[in-house]
């Protein structure tokens, strides 16, 4: 029976797939690290500082009572069969060149929102229309890049709290919105697909609107859903 | 005590604006104009097309039981203390140089949404960033571009239903906004300002998914709502 109980665990744990965290050590990354180790999965923080990651992923490791590895960013990105870039918007051309030669054939998960401070309640979008089009032009085309997560507050995220607030998906590739629903799920968030990867552009300039939101309304947290009763969607 | 009551209903119709909208026959204008004189407000509708404008506003008006007022796009502009513009984004451009010298002075609510048919899924901002910064270079300094209306459904609008979907206000003016505010409370939403003209990008982005969502979820009205808690703004 044990054994049985054993080869179970094998299988559920080849069904989820890992998760590499490139810029995990960050209050995003370390966020979504929490969360998917809780939900099962195989994690591995990554970071330009290999001590950082270490202590990180400890810590997060004991406050779970799970095991999350870690790594530099490209041998973690190396090792993710999903990889999660969760790093700020000065160091996302240096760390996808880093990255790339690891992540080819791969889903790559951009986070990336286009701030550029000071003044981050200014919506201030790249030449290339949005972020997530900019990683697909620096991965090249043998890398599918799917944006997500851009509106979350990552001091909820790093809390166990239901989070008020929708996770838009964008991608060229429908296959690949469809598997990071699933890891948005897993996070325990609202997935909802917001169609091609140049539609990046919405989510990543709602994020100035809602820092100048949260000051202009004296909240800490504003966020988005998406209204109009959406229920699971069919295939496309 | 009649008499009290007329100088009762002239001084509240001296309190709210009139309100020109330009455009006023396609869908989301006569769907605002029906709201907005429904709320008290005198309401002119503007067209290109004298009959068209006509027709509208007398069709209005029998439903309501109150006067619609009608004209040409530039006489109803003149007329308006404030001045909503309701065109699609090809014929922007004409427009607004037609009724430019008739806004001097005044705030022109901008509700361009810049879809480009026939891919209205796909986010295609134009070069200023956003259909509203646009606006306002077309029109020049001596008016006060406010945008709004970006993300409500027009036929939603044109009932008496509550509507699901939040109004967001960007102008480069925080008093435009406050103005705007009020308008979009009389015409029955909820009102939320994001800031500058710039950020008028992520609501007009938003309707592009939003049109992708209702194909992809089979839902005919996906709108957005701002959580967080938010209560009434301290003036800024």
């Amino acid at each position: 029976m044990n054994e049985h109980v054993r080869a179970l665990a094998t299988l559920i744990a080849m069904s989820v797939p890992s998760v590499a965290i490139v810029g995990g050590t960050g209050k995003l990354g370390a966020a979504l690290a929490r969360r998917w180790a809780q939900a099962g999965y195989k994690v591995v923080i990554g970071s330009r500082d290999g001590a950082r990651a270490k202590e990180v992923a400890e810590a997060l490791g004991r406050e779970l009572g799970r095991h999350i590895d870690h790594d530099l960013n490209r041998p973690a990105a190396e090792r993710g069969e999903i990889v999660v870039v969760t790093v700020p918007y000065a160091a996302q051309g240096e760390t996808l060149a880093e990255i790339r030669a690891a992540v080819l054939g791969k889903i790559v998960v951009d986070t990336t929102v286009p701030l550029v401070p000071p003044k981050v309640m200014r919506v201030q979008l790249p030449p290339e229309g949005a972020a997530a089009v900019r990683a697909q032009r620096l991965l090249g085309d043998a890398v599918t890049v799917v944006s997500a997560f851009h509106n979350v507050a990552a001091d909820k995220l790093a809390t166990d709290d239901v989070i008020d607030c929708d996770v838009l998906i964008f991608s060229d590739e429908p296959a690949a919105r469809s598997r990071v629903v699933e890891l948005v799920r897993a996070a325990g968030l609202r997935a909802i697909e917001g169609g091609v990867l140049a539609n990046s552009a919405a989510a990543e300039a709602l994020t100035s609107v809602l820092i100048f939101i949260n000051k202009k309304y004296r909240v800490d947290g504003a966020g988005v859903r998406i209204t109009g009763g959406l229920t699971e969607p069919d295939d496309e």
